[in-house]
């Protein structure tokens, strides 16, 4: 049994494996760290190996908690990996992204995969037929556009997403809703259609915060699955820890 | 021969126009507002007429320094205008949209036209044949949108705008180019589209800081004008003069 950790930019999630099947998932607050992974440990007395995953640099603490009596990994680009990491910059390649390639392998090996991982900020990341991971690219989020433009603009409130999306906004707030959603949308279909004119038979994984609102609304047919990256997560401690 | 100037989020652009003809234009720091006016008034002393239009809310010595002596009018909504506003809320448009719409019914009257404004901000705003101004949307410009991945997040490095894109970034820095620059141009691509399959005989004007860098990538084509929202607030001081 696997505990699977992804410290994020706004939030903790918490995930335990059987082999690959997940059993139970859970998010919650950075400062509840110990309290929580506390709870799940006793509740899954089994769980044999841990794997975790962070944006945020100082963890010393979370470690030190995570590993006490487990098979522990903290995910780096100098881990063994399932697939050939091509970034020119190897070492810099974040967290997530490397966990999303990881789990591009596992469901779908020797295919064209793109995955788009709508969060905090849109990370895409592509890996090909040969299990070579290429890059991708990386721009704002949802939530970060609208808090952009009221942080960063003297009259702009904040807003945040709603269900009705005009053309044509006829007020600020349906303008900056249409702008950022609409805007969106068509940066996420026109990053799917540049990558399927250069690679026949693409496979396009859709994952994150934002993954249900987006992905009914795209032109471009997708595969939606909120648990991607901490299915990476796990494939990758399987993969150490059986090699 | 009348004075227009433009207090935006970031700079002061102010313009001398000889009836439609635009004879100069300069750009400087809020900060440097009184010297700098002071010198074009100056130059221009058959200068008749002057307009503001401000984004930011307290200008009350500035437009002091400004309407002495001339036929003066502030940008407002209620103002007399060349357009029907059909927004729901059309005492909260933003003024430089106005201008835009202005611009778009001097330049273009009679046509469907839709601009679009890079600047802080990026605006999209449509008028139609029958001189109505409907709407549009908003969202962030390029540079807030570097801007954003830096601040709002852990990790992410703040970058500027550099000519060499790819659709597949192999480094943070091109991830993020990529992400930043493909991801507007999809948008605006994008929202192209989507007026000219709604409004045949699609009129796009693209102005602002970041025309010449966008326009020039679009999949659409377009008229580029710098000057469309200067030449906008002239017509509107036109306008009401001659009312």
């Amino acid at each position: 049994m696997n505990l699977v950790v992804d410290i994020g930019n706004t939030s903790v999630k918490v995930a335990v494996f059987q082999d690959a099947e997940l059993l139970e998932k859970t998010s919650f607050s950075l400062k509840d760290f110990s309290e929580k992974i506390s709870e799940i440990k006793k509740k899954y007395p089994q769980t044999g190996a841990a794997i975790l995953s962070s944006v945020v640099k100082d963890v010393k603490n979370e470690v030190n908690l995570l590993q006490k009596g487990l098979y522990f990994l903290q995910l780096s680009p100098d881990l063994a990996l399932p697939f050939r990491n091509c970034y020119a910059t190897p070492l810099t390649l974040g967290k997530d992204r490397i966990a999303l390639a990881a789990a591009a392998v596992a469901a779908f090996p020797q295919k064209n995969v793109l995955v788009i991982d709508a969060g905090t900020c849109i990370t895409y990341d592509f890996k090909n037929a040969k299990e070579e991971y290429l890059g991708g690219s990386i721009s704002p989020g949802l939530e970060m556009r609208f808090k952009a433009l009221h942080k960063f603009t003297a009259n702009l409130p904040l807003l945040t997403t709603e269900e009705d999306v005009k053309l044509i906004g006829d007020s600020t707030k349906s303008s900056i809703l249409s702008g950022v959603v609409n805007g969106m949308l068509d940066e996420i279909d026109g990053t799917i259609n540049a990558y399927r004119s250069k690679y026949e038979d693409l496979t396009v994984i859709f994952t994150g915060g934002d993954e249900q609102f987006l992905s009914m609304r795209l032109k471009n047919g997708i595969f939606a699955n909120s648990n991607f990256l901490l299915e990476g997560l796990n494939y990758i401690l399987e993969f150490n820890r059986t090699q």
